[in-house]
């Protein structure tokens, strides 16, 4: 038996839009909802704590890659998985490591049976495919593993998409071969085809046609401009299959997220809150700010009024200023924790306005306020 | 009126230690105490509700030298005042400014009326005397204000060092001129002398017989040997005034407190707790650990058993070594909470075993455990 059970609770009546609840072995998840990235057992800065009682996330993300250079697969099973290794007791998505071995460039040679990679830490010479990141994510025991894939570069010829994208589809059948549906973990198969309609609706046939608890869609926000990314979802909205997750990786935006939304997505996970609150810049309802500019330098006010997180109920933006100025830890914390709270509310929000059927209405409003900078 | 007031609540019979009370216009603090660093306005790394809530701090220390620079005393005092700008609502002392414009060494030079000095950020062009620290620290809004000094070199020989404690007289004086006794600030003078006996002496007869509300003792702990140090405070453990908080300035590791609490001393800090933190050295009452060790890879205990810190609460030594090894920001902070809040338990373990009578007993026991490695 699957260890997903998916339930959609409302449906913007007029769109793709939903509102859902994804029962998982360490907790449920209300969708839609953004996973904030804690790439090395960690989300930079932040304690569980903070992310459970600040941030209210509900599931967050970890890297195979990174976490299998260091401390190594075996050192976190030894200390019971990722879970008690990090002390978060929430669900957990771990990705494939494939993203990250295919961003190595130079460092990587992809291989019929995986990929052959030199880590970024010390040169060292590995190897991952689809059985090696299945045994790892296994060993990580996260909560949702996802299939080992190939991210088709962008821009791409057609014959290369297509390439690319059947070899991902072999290696997510092998996926599924080495984790069969169990009761501990479930697995999502990844939609690849570039930028190609026709390849997109090809790939998610084959991954629909595979029992996976879950569909990702792979190879978007990799440099390409942002109406072929909503191209690519839309030509894929009325083909996802209804009764599972769907989610987009690696995206982005807070507007990025409630097109997203608007076209059947159900979860999103994104480095840019947690980066970009390390480079200053901050997420408001209207638009982001750049917590450096000297016009902040006295300024009393919160980033943002009304927002209920710690940053914002205790410090002003000429504080924050400061903070960031003179290159404190603690400039990176609180910076972190907003952007985090914020896009975790903003998905909090939109689940509101489905559940109310004021979907529209929501999606409507805030990209106007959002974009009007 | 003064602003201080302060009260002797128990008394080792058989020595100097003493357990008290300080009442301060920002609350009330419990003494012996350590007073975590909190340089640019910030304890590096950790918030105000960290520095409550978990390490049970009841007074940190601001630096003027850094706040002078950066945001500047008239953005602080713009924003409300330190207190307000960092959203700390309990007592803040300030030093003066006068030990960091000593330490830039080429980039000062010292005159009869202050320090003329370089900022160590973008090389401007500073005075700094007296009259000066007490407006800046004035407009800060520090509960306790330090006296401008110099603090004697060591080595020093007997001239240098009796000049250089003169001078520092004559400046204390004038502090005192520029910042009466007044309901807002108090104003600790600092005794100087090198590490000369009778210059010592004289020098707190100086300060005593000025109108100061606090005693501090400073050059000490600026490279000598710990038994000058130890030798320095015996000599004037018995002329201190009773009726006065006593503050060694810059001292310690865990066995200087304890050492310099049986000699009388009421208030320490120290960057060694934090700073340590972040270099991966950990507090425990049987000594430091380095937590980078290879022997922590998979230890599944905390930093010190026992301990009720969040870090020890939840973490093993293997995932804080992770998090050393991989250079996460979230090291530095659960190191600095644990360190901090072992250097504040450790002073509330003192104040229960001056009440209780029995301190001769805990310093052994204490001093003998933690010196055993």
């Amino acid at each position: 038996m699957s260890s997903l059970h998916f339930k959609i609770l409302a449906q913007d009546p007029e769109g793709h839009a939903r509102r859902g609840r994804m029962q998982l072995p360490h907790g449920m998840v209300e969708t839609p909802v953004f996973m904030p990235v804690g790439t090395q057992a960690t989300v930079k800065s932040l304690t569980p704590a903070d992310l459970t009682d600040d941030i209210q996330a509900s599931i967050i993300l970890g890297n195979t890659y990174h976490l299998m250079l260091r401390p190594s697969a075996d050192v976190v099973e030894k200390m019971g998985g990722l879970h008690k290794f990090m002390a978060w007791n929430r669900p957990i998505l771990t990705d494939s490591g494939g993203f990250q071995v295919w961003s190595l460039g130079a460092l990587r040679k992809i291989e019929a049976d995986g990929v052959r990679f030199r880590s970024h830490i010390d040169g060292s010479s590995w190897f991952l495919g689809p059985k090696e990141s299945m045994a790892i994510q296994r060993q990580l025991g996260s909560d949702i593993v996802m299939a080992f894939d190939e991210c088709t570069p962008y821009p791409a010829t057609y014959e290369q998409a297509r390439e690319s994208m059947q070899m991902s589809m072999r290696w997510a059948a092998q996926c599924r071969e080495h984790l069969p549906v169990n009761e501990q973990q479930a697995l999502f198969g990844i939609v690849q085809g570039g930028m190609y309609a026709d390849l997109r609706r090809e790939s998610l046939q084959s991954i629909a046609d595979m029992d996976f608890e879950g569909i990702a869609l792979g190879g978007l926000s990799v440099g390409e401009p942002k109406e072929e990314m909503m191209a690519t979802l839309d030509a894929l909205a009325a083909y996802l299959p209804k009764d599972k997750p769907h989610y987009v990786m690696g995206v982005g935006t807070p507007d990025d997220l409630i097109e997203g939304i608007d076209r059947g997505i159900d979860m999103f996970d994104c480095v840019m809150p947690s980066r970009n609150a390390r480079n200053g810049t901050l997420f408001t309802d209207s638009g982001k700010i750049n917590i450096k500019n000297l016009k902040h330098q006295t300024d009393a006010s919160p980033i943002m009024e009304g927002c209920t997180c710690y940053t914002c109920q205790n410090f002003s933006r000429a504080y924050l200023r400061h903070l960031y100025i003179a290159k404190e830890i603690l400039s990176a914390r609180l910076n972190t924790l907003h952007n985090l709270h914020y896009y975790c509310d903003l998905m909090q929000r939109a689940r509101d306005a489905l559940e109310a059927q004021r979907w529209p209405e929501f999606r409507d409003q805030f990209l106007q306020q959002y974009r009007q900078n």
